[in-house]
């Protein structure tokens, strides 16, 4: 069965359009200002599931993995729509009002206003379409194609805790008597606060994602549209301190950390040359873009294998 | 229960939400230009059915409904994104193909360029979430808040038929027998075209709306907004032509034209003053703009009756 990916490549080529491939597409505003704009589908219990999730949590992340989208353009978010797909079960109780509550609260904290929507019914699952539309600096926009063979490849958090959080969750975890560390990992999967580092910009970095299906596949992404490879070290990346909370080994840990989705870290790519003293004070850098073509290398000790993108897909 | 239009206006006033309430959004572009936005979301089941439509015809009436919108500003399309969440069954055919096929056709006719969008699985209802992005020259944009008591109220075309090729649809009609009168019906409810008439913005309307709900619906929209009422006329609202070959009574075909939705023509308000000729050959004057608060008054030979807003809603 074709992925999505696969399918987004095929229609791209089919009917010409060359404006789609990164988190946001870019727009031009005026002489000083480019717009970006996104748009993300969760459907009830592919996205989210009511029972672990509170409606308020619901609106939140709805908006969360949008403004991530703008992030990752290194843009500043600006204006939002929410289309819903509401059951009548959900429209006779207080769902709608609560989940608007969670979106607001988000929103309020970026500044970002409800411009528009829409209203439909389903007879079956709750669906949300979160539009965000943000702004930056003419041409400034962060795209993926912009890695060079050299760059160091940089993540700005740990990863690992919302796949870890998502597995608990499927687990049947007592949410009563979680331990805060475990609430921890919970809340990353469930209420994920998007990452803008107003730094990350001025550092001019090559390319950017935000890691929303995994770093393994994201990564990929960066390394397919910018025509490189990637070698990455699997000490160098960050693991959310709470994982160690968990009963896993090692290898379960990275294997969550490296194809674990939805941790809404970005991933950017900087020229060597710049002053990484700033940088690495805050980030971490994971490894280097290589020549290597769609190849990603993981390097464990003195062992080094070949990383196939493993993130999240809709299809596969 | 409350109305989908009561809770926008309850969550416009909870949120201090002062933008939204017409087609579109509008946003300033440059100093010469402001940018319109719409979204709307179409359910399987609810806004299509599979054993109606072609693929292609999805497609199509995902964006025309939004097109319409933005049609219904004065403005022009430019941009487009389309969110969609498909289950596996369709997802392993052609479906999605055919669908973009349609889409892309419509899009073609008004020069709209796909930027972005998204995809998610449903386990359920195939769902779209069709967003468009047009332009208008900056203050221009025709809102549904400028009509004044004594401005004439014209439609762009023909009304009733989409409700028309509904009910055909919905009586369970073999689409192989029916002759060419009805099919034109059915295509008016299934391949809806939106209405761009470049003249009529040049006519500076006082306030517009596309018909999507309903003339009695979509009028009264206008008047909330204005602060006004209206008085409209039986015999001077255009009835499309084929709705002859339906075996109903002048009252049903009435209805259809005054509560029937997704004709998708245009609704807009005029100056009394303004030169007529012109608009006189094109559209067709319904009747004015009156002082009556939020009362429409449908006048039929010589008996005037109160005319509720009874065009569709997705929860009533």
């Amino acid at each position: 069965m074709r992925t999505e990916f696969e399918f987004i490549d095929h229609i791209k080529d089919k009917l010409h359009l060359s404006a789609i491939g990164d988190d946001c597409a870019v727009l031009p505003k005026d002489a000083d200002t480019d717009i970006v704009i996104t748009t993300d589908m969760l459907v009830e219990d592919i996205d989210f599931r009511f029972d672990w999730s509170d409606p308020e949590f619901i609106g939140h992340k709805s908006l969360a993995v949008s403004l991530s989208d703008v992030a990752a353009m290194g843009a500043k978010p600006t204006t939002a729509l929410v289309s819903i797909a509401i059951p009548e079960r959900l429209w006779r109780t207080s769902f709608l009002d609560k989940f608007y509550e969670g979106w607001n609260s988000l929103a309020s904290q970026f500044d970002v206003e409800l411009i528009g929507g829409d209203i439909s019914r389903t007879t079956d699952k709750f669906v949300v379409d979160s539009i965000v539309m943000g702004e930056v600096a003419r041409g400034k926009a962060v795209l993926r194609s912009g890695a060079k063979p050299g760059n160091k490849i940089y993540v700005t958090g740990p990863l690992g805790g919302a796949a870890a959080g998502l597995k608990l969750l499927e687990s049947g975890i007592l949410l009563e008597s979680v331990d805060t560390r475990l609430q921890k990992l919970i809340d990353r999967q469930l209420v994920p606060m998007p990452r803008f580092g107003p730094d990350i910009t001025q550092l001019e970095p090559t390319a950017m994602i935000d890691i929303s299906d995994g770093l393994s596949s994201d990564l990929a992404h960066i390394c397919r549209s910018s025509g490189v490879g990637a070698k990455i070290v699997a000490d160098e990346i960050p693991i959310m301190d709470e994982m160690s909370a968990l009963n896993a080994k090692p290898d379960e840990i990275l294997d969550l950390a490296l194809n674990g989705g939805e941790d809404f870290e970005l991933i950017f790519t900087l020229d060597a040359k710049k002053n990484m003293l700033a940088v690495f004070e805050q980030y971490n850098c994971i490894g280097e873009i290589t020549a290597n073509v769609d190849s990603i290398e993981l390097i464990t000790g003195d062992r080094s294998r070949e990383l196939p993108p493993k993130g999240f897909e809709h299809f596969s």
